[in-house]
């Protein structure tokens, strides 16, 4: 079952989509085609596409929350616009530095223009990004964002960092989601609060909104890694495993203490590659080591506290309304 | 000869050095022990190391811009620390970019650390940069900066592009140097006057002060990546021709339409990489078709345009003394 994106992130796309190309129009002309393969607005020749990029979850966060302390969404746009912008430099960067050769069904940046181009396609757009936000003249949203972007940053690294170790634990393993993809999704949120001059009450409230959506964003994300279909997703089957990823479920299961987990860490130590059997088994292994419904559950908790943070904010009736329904989309999605 | 650095510089670092060093704290600590590797301030261990890290000419002209318009140094200490940080961060970038090994006689980052790091790293301190400016509440030079460092962004990426061809003319070349070193060194100046509350007109010209210093420095550069002398660079000897840089003096001769730009385009063009016996002719084609001494004079009527701008300004006579100390040391320098 497809789950769709609710409504309220397609009117946010509508609105954020000028400004994100109005931004992306400054930059460098070498960048500028860069940058425009990788949101999908044009194909690798540089004619224009219809590929409309990624999910865009994160500038409707910043428009909701705004909405949410009642300011209209266009104040919240070059806060929109600023989390996307860096979301998508991370998105480049994390490319070259894990080797991935495909992202939303295309060639990554990497592997189409090279090595170079990619890295410095990144650096433009995170440039841009606090740029386009220091231009609203909220410092403190530009504090933020700089912040946001060094704990996503700390999470990459810690993420490269578990590709050589096998102890990793699971409280450091939702800490690196935490710096990997909550803070953004927090700084989205927040930041959409702080450009609607919400009270610091209300701030918070939604900033932690943004980070517990994040976290569940994630889990989710771990858990169709493994178990997400190829033609939903674009990434092929069992995709994290073939690469032996320490995501959540993979952590949670080596961690378990059972013979499940025992068997997983000896596939996961093989210095050859993992065939196609063993990756269907390391699979079985993590599902009935109890770490599919550990990462689940977790996901479940962080939801739990998304709704919470809702119901003491009382937004807007339809505002709360679509909130819900981007935290239901989170968990429910299929890519 | 060896021409030391003007006491200025020196006078600067002490000044820039506790910021610069306060601001590296702040990192998340896997950046900071790649970045004080990176900055000479430990070893490969996280060892106390007196590497002293690069010749911060950067910070040097922030300050000295700053009291050129008669304010005192402290006031351009942000600006200082923030153009010295995106100097590393390109530092950074630029190593993994270009494979090269070496830098300041060590190993580079991404040799060190692997790849992930160094991008990372580079990350970090290109986000830290920006808001150490930010915090110093002067949204023109944050603005100053960002440009800048979209110039120099653009600036590499002509530079890896120019490695596929041998199209490329002089006057691409320089543009390419502008956006590289020029548009940084520029806004050094810049930042610094606007620091220090210069008029329109006083930053304008410590702009321009800043910009054909820049190009200065970088026409020298070239002719040291060819004819510096290994001991003292601490790069192989005719480093650039080695790796067939497109830089000035090369495009020069190679454009020149003389016999020697002829024979050392065929030496460009060999598909295997050049003998030793080779580099020498290189260099001996380059310099007889006359690329030396353009390059060189080049070099001078840049100096001579620092020059002039330096006498409309009317600085206090001892800064004027220490800016004319640090224009000639830039094309005078052997390293």
């Amino acid at each position: 079952m497809t789950v769709t994106l609710p409504a309220e992130v397609s009117a946010s796309q509508a609105l954020v989509r000028p400004a994100l190309r109005a931004a992306v129009d400054e930059l460098p002309g070498a960048m500028r085609r860069v940058v425009s393969y990788h949101l999908g607005w044009t194909d690798e020749h540089g004619e224009p596409a219809d590929g409309g990029g990624g999910k865009a979850l994160r500038p409707a966060l910043a428009l909701l929350a705004a909405q949410a302390v009642r300011a209209r969404p266009e104040v919240a746009v070059p806060g929109a616009v600023a989390v996307e912008l860096v979301h998508n430099f991370s998105l480049l960067h994390d490319d070259v530095m894990d080797g991935d050769v495909e992202r939303r069904h295309r060639p990554t940046v990497w592997r189409l223009f090279g090595t170079p181009a990619a890295i410095l396609a990144g650096d433009s757009l995170l440039t841009l990004a606090i740029d386009v936000l220091d231009r609203s003249a909220d410092p403190v949203a530009t504090r933020c964002l700089t912040a946001a972007v060094q704990d996503l940053i700390a999470g990459q690294a810690a993420d490269v960092d578990f590709e050589t170790r096998l102890d990793v634990d699971p409280q450091e393993c939702l800490a690196m989601a935490e710096g990997k993809t909550a803070a953004l999704m927090r700084c989205s949120a927040e930041v959409g609060a702080l450009l609607g001059r919400a009270s610091p009450v209300a701030a918070r409230l939604l900033a932690e909104f943004g980070r517990c959506l994040g976290m569940a964003f994630q889990l989710v994300d771990d858990l169709l890694g493994i178990w997400g279909s190829p033609e939903v997703t674009g990434k092929p089957v069992l995709a994290d495993l073939r690469v032996r990823k320490k995501s959540v479920p993979v952590v949670a299961a080596l961690t378990s203490g059972t013979e499940d987990g025992a068997a997983l860490r000896r596939l996961y130590q093989q210095p050859d590659p993992p065939s196609e059997e063993d990756l269907t088994t390391m699979a079985q292994l993590i599902e009935r080591s109890g770490a599919l419904d550990w990462t689940r559950d977790q996901a479940r908790q962080y939801v739990v506290r998304a709704t919470t943070c809702l119901d003491r904010l009382h937004p807007p009736e339809p505002i709360h309304a679509a909130l819900a329904d981007l935290t239901r989309f989170v968990v429910e999605r299929d890519r």
